[in-house]
Parts: C-alpha cells; structure tokens; sequence
C-alpha cells in the first residue's frame, strides 16, 4: 500500500511496517486541517489492511512537525469562532454571543487526531526527525515508542502563544513523563533539546539523523516478527484501556473475554503448539476478521 | 500456621512473616486450577490470621512459575470452551453457540488470583527465584514489591502463543512500568533477564540466588517491626486504592474516616504517647477486629 | 502584597512571587486547626490577586513542618470525637454513639488543606528547608514541585503513631512516585534523608540550605517571566485534571473548551504576533477575569 496525499504520504513496506510522513517541508510541516483529515484516512488505511502490522510516523526534511499552521490566519489562527472551527461545521455561537459547547465544531482538532492515533488497530511508532512543536509533539503522546534524532528539539509552547495545551495532551503528558515534568515543560513553555526529552521521559532513544529510520524499522519487526498479528493488536488496546480503567475489576472483565475468545483461536492452538514443538509459530488469523466481536468492549462505557 | 496444600507450601515463622511457596518444582511450578483455588485459600488464611504480618511469595526448585501448566491439554489449553472454564460453573456457551460473557465461568483464573492478592489485608513481597513468565510474572504485578534472584528471568509471552495478556495486568502493568515499556514487553513477548527487568522497573532489587529470600525477609521484617498492625493493614488498601480513586476528594473521603476512627484507637493513644515518651510502641489493636468497619469502604462504590 | 497571619506569613515580590511561610519556628511548625485555617486564606489571597504569578511554601527557622502539633492534646490529638473534629462543626457522634460520617466535621484537615492547594489557580513550589514529617510532607503532595535543603528529612510516620495517611495522600503519593515506593515509605513509617527523597523522586532537586529559596525563586521566574498568566493558571488545573480524568476524550472537552475561548482572546492575538514578529509578547489578560467562566468545567462532574 501507497499513497499520496496532499499533506502526507503513506507507504508500506514488505515486512508490513507502514510509515506515514509529514511532508510540507517547505512549511516544516506545519499542522492544518487537511494534515488532520489526511492523517486520520491514514489511520484508517492501516487498521483496515490487514498486512500492515505496525505504523512509523516521521516528517519530511529537517523538521518533524513545526506546530500549527501560522501563516494563513496569523494572530487569529486558534480564533475558531472567526476561522469556523476545525471541522468546518456550523458556528457553535449563538445569536447572543455566547458559545454552545455542545457543538462539535468547537472540537480541538489535535485532539480529534490524537483520539484518533489512540484508537489505532496497530502498534505506532514515532520518528522524531526534527524539531517537534505545539502540536508536533502533542500528537506523537498518543503514539506507542517515541524515538528520536539527536538534533530534535521540543516544545510545549502553548502559554507563549496565549493559549492552552491540546490534543488530549492533558490526559497523555502527565501520564507518559510524571505531573511534575509535565507541568514544568507546559509552564516554562520553552523549547528543549533532545537529551532533556530523553532524561525526562519524553523520548525513549536518541540516534544520529541516519539512523532513526532504521532504528524504527528495527522496532517494528522486533514487536512483530514472532507475535500473533490479533494478540498485538487487540493488546495495543487493552493496555492503553488499562490506563483508562478505573478498578483492575474492569481490565478483568476485558481480558476475561479477550481470553476466552482468543484462547479458542486457530492462533492460540497453533502458537502453544509450536511452543511445544520447539519451532516457530504461523499465526492464521487475520485482524480485520477479530475486531468486530472487540471493538465495543473499549468503546461501550461499560466496558471501560 | 503452616499447611501443605497439593500444589503450594503456606509457612509463618515466629516474627509473623508468612511464606507461600509454589510447589510443583518438577512441572517448574505451572500454574493449574487447583493451584489458583490453592492461593486463594492461602490469602484468605494469612488475612484471617492475626499473627501474621506480611506475605512472601516465593517458588520451589529452580523456577518461580513457567506460567500456564499446558502438559494436560496441549494446544487447547486456553480453549475453555472445551474445558469448561476456570472455575468450574456451567459453561457460558449458549444452544446457538454464542458465549454468554456474563457467565462467571467466563473469568480469567489469573485474574481471580490477582484481584485476591490485590485484597489481600497483609502487605505481599514476591521473591522471584527463576523463571516467571505468562501467569509466572503478571501474578507479581498486585504484590507490593517484587524481589528477585539475579538469575530470574521474564516473559510476557502471550502474543507468542496467540492469546492475550490476563491477570488483570492490563490495569497493573502500565501502572507500575509506564505505557511505553508494558507495551514493548507485551508486544514482543520474548523472554528477558533480571538486569533488563530491573532497569524497566518491573523488580525493586536483584540478588545472588542464596541471598533472595533472606532479603525478603528483612523486607518483611521493616515493614512490621515498629509499626502498627491495623496501621499497615488499612494503609495497604488506602494506597492502592488511591490508584483506584478518580478524584483526590475520593481518597479525602475514605481517608477521612480512617483517621477518625484510628484516631480515636488505642493504638493511637498508645503511638502518639510512645513517640513523645521516646519509647517503642507497643499496639495492641488487631488487624481482623478493625476490618469489618473498612471493608466496605473499598467495596462500595460510593467509596471507590 | 504582604500579611502576618498568626502562624503563617505571607509575603509578595516585586515580581509577583509570594511565599508563604509556616512561622511557628519554637514548635518546628507543627501544623494546628488555626494553621490549616490561615493556609486556606493565604491561598484564597493568592488566587484572587493578579500580581501573584506563582507561590513558594517554606519554613521559619530549622524545620519544614514537624507534622500535627501534639503539645495540646498528646495521645488524644487525633481522637477528634474528643476534640470536636478539625472544622468545628458539631460532633457527628450520634446518641447512640455511632458516628455520622456524613457529617463534615469527620474531614481530615490536612485533606482540607490538599484539596484546596490542588486547586490553586497559581503554580506552587514547595521549597522544603528542614525536617518534613506527617503532615508536613504530606501537604507538599499537591504542589507541582518539591525542591529541598540537602539536611532535610522526611517521614510518612503515621504506622508508627497508630494512624493512616492523610491530606490525600494515598491518591498523590502512589502517583508522585509510585505504588511501590509509596508502600515502602508508609509501611515502614520511618524517618529517611533528602538523598533518599530525591532517589525515590519525591523532591526534584537539592541544595544547600542558603541556596534553596534562591533556586525556588528562580523556578518560579522561569514559568512566569515570558508567559502569559492566563494560560499558565488554566494549564495548572488542565494538568492536573488530566490525571483526574478516566479517559483522554474528558481532557479533550475541557480543551476543546479552552483552545475554543482562549484561542480567541487577546492573549492569543499578541502571543502570535509577538511570535512571527520575533520580539517578547506582553499578555493583557487577567487570571481573576477569566476563571469565572472555567472553574465548572473543573468543578461540574461531567467535566471531571
């Protein structure tokens, strides 16, 4: 699977690792709404194709993701009531001026993406290649591994702009990096360079500009070449689903009939039986076929 | 106290730390259904027991649990359909051959046990002696510290056999390891050794196999030397239940009513009169008379 | 801005830094009901004044806080059914001698004073001079950063007094460094020095004694000196909130909610053009202005 859009690319390669790329270089790949549209079809396509077996997402040139798009609206970009909201639906202010919240044209639209990414069917993986801003590195906390190039710099620079942190990274940093590193970066706002990101926990590794790629790849086939392409995949959510469950009775009750249901699989035969053989396993069951009996256990609430 | 049961070993020595050893030295200590029941039934002895003060969980042999036994039923052995489930009930699989996933014979054993140890009234120490892989390890997860031998090794192996994680470690594991690293462990599923466990958080402190249950004791020993049982006990479940509460105001709520009716105890009067005397303490409050004011504060949902 | 209180001083800088100050020095200040009292008016003070950017909590004299002061009541200082309950409400001991917990007089009052410093609309650093013990530690949990003198001491010492933990703690504690660690420092109930503190990442750094109001005033410049007030008040809830919340789509509707107002104001307009112009941004927005309109998505449990 190929394909280019207009704001990324999307390819896959023969192992089954898709790699989505930012690419308006020219711009450091600034973030609008058409990259969300696109990045979300992206996810899309790769949790619909069964050979993909995981995802990397880079940027094109010297940056990752250089943060909103500024230079269209200017001091009134993040102005949604006069640029209409991200996702072009009505005006969500009423005749008096005040603002109906309920209407989904409010919706940040980092948040849609990043809600997006967490959904994934696949495991992800960014590739920070460059500078990673605003929202170029709230949209990588949703993702799985975040490795990184030793010239990438960060930055949570919301509260130099005037607004606030987005793309659920509320819910994401402190998790990922602790409260207090969290509130530190988001205070401070200032930019920071790659081995603070590594010693704060932002990042899981650091290589030279060469080698993150590869390092990527690398991850990728070590997180699929001997494991059940449905075991990883049903797994992406039901650990990130453990972070979101309240009492361990409620991962209890999904992995009870994640169990269940696996464990009469033609995989689970199959991959005890090559354990017990001493060889290694082909696993037969395809993705797309397991996840419409899971997919309501993470989305019903009360199966969260 | 002690007693042998089939599959496990529950030893008190005379400073009231309890042992439970997994006893199938030559199945590795595979962990069965009789097994699980077994634990059970250890956990609900060391609680009921006043003069016990903590809890080691250590194996036989050279292995801490090789994980699932699967000498009985091969290939099938997670296909509870076919071996009616966990616990025995009837089994959850309607005349249509739909599966009624409200039937208790649905549930994970793993999960069961690991529910139970999170319950459990005493504090709970794994000393991990070998290797502990599948259940061996995700067991571990709701004891509050986990020991280890230097020559220990580890394994979530589950999308290597076509399944799934289980034993609620959906919910402990990116708790105690960060999302990042649960994930890599889970979705490579291949073995690993003390030092990477160590460094990943997963066990506190490593030592030369002789040195391990030594050092778990003397764990055990700091715990419960100058402190109050009822103290330990509550607290056990106030923390973790901390992880539990949504809100602050949740914890304030249970907290609340801990202090004021420990604050009100003789072993208050006796801890505060101690402290200002400059003297040890002697409490005389006991662990199963204080419970049944608490124990409903954890199960209600009101109090979670 | 500056005030004597009887047990504490408050105290405002020429760059709107407040520190406030436990100034029982003779009692090593030992935290009573008048001090719980004054805390929740110095930081009904600090919110409500716009010049304050950030708070510093410190102590007089050689000690942080001793904990609760014991010199009134000895052994009986915790049996608040005795002494009437920390907010002086009437007695929740029913005729029958059971106790209504409904009643607000059973509210542990160092959890009264957490929750109230939790919801600070200014950043808080706990700049911890000396020995921090029971509540005196505790009370630290809800601010975003602990620095401390390199002769500090700390200790979660309830077990060793016959009580359990309070002031939120079993919902900070586990999340600040951890469930294991917070098990071992509160079963243990022991003393412990600043080295260990720092090793178990309850402190973030250390210094000597005479450079530590230096190095926390010093923090404080870096969050404020090039941000704007407004988004560094709402981000501190906004953080904070998203370890509250259960799943990311709550932390997403506050920040659809935020980016929505804030994305439109004054703040967002200068902070942009401030940015493309490449000169420093001077914010026009006030903190008291704009809370009016935020606090329920914090307080209103669909937004929690």
């Amino acid at each position: 699977m190929s394909r280019r859009f207009e704001t990324i690319l999307l390819e896959t390669d023969a192992d089954g690792i898709a790699t989505v790329t930012l690419d308006r270089p020219d711009k450091l790949n600034a973030f609008n709404r058409l990259m969300l549209d696109e990045m979300v079809a992206a996810f899309d396509a790769t949790d619909a194709d069964d050979s993909v077996r995981a995802v990397i997402v880079t940027g094109s040139g010297r940056a990752f993701c250089a943060g909103a798009d500024l230079s269209a609206s200017g001091g009134a970009t993040f102005d949604y009531a006069a640029s209409g909201g991200w996702n072009g639906a009505e005006s969500p202010v009423r005749a008096d001026g005040s603002v109906d919240f309920s209407n989904p044209a409010v919706r940040d639209g980092g948040g849609i993406l990043a809600l997006r990414i967490f959904a994934s069917h696949k495991p992800v993986i960014a590739a920070i290649n460059g500078p990673a801003v605003g929202v170029g590195v709230t949209m990588t906390l949703p993702m799985d591994f975040r490795l990184a190039s030793d010239t990438a710099r960060f930055g949570f620079v919301f509260a130099r702009r005037g607004i606030v942190p987005e793309a659920a990274s509320s819910w994401f940093l402190p998790r990922l990096v602790g409260i207090e590193q969290a509130l530190l970066w988001c205070y401070s706002a200032r930019l920071f360079d790659s081995a603070e990101a590594l010693k704060g926990g932002l990042v899981r590794s650091l290589y030279p500009a060469d080698d993150l790629l590869p390092a990527a790849r690398a991850l990728a086939r070590e997180l699929t070449a001997e494991t059940a392409p449905v075991s990883v995949s049903l797994m992406r959510r039901m650990l990130w689903n453990g972070l979101v469950a309240s009492h361990p009775m409620e991962a209890h009750r999904i992995e009870s009939r994640a169990i269940w249901a696996r464990g009469a699989s033609d995989d689970a035969r199959e991959g005890v039986a090559a354990f017990l053989e001493k060889r290694g396993a082909r696993f037969p069951d395809r993705v797309s076929e397991a996840w419409p009996d899971f997919a309501e256990w993470f989305d019903n609430p009360a199966y969260r």
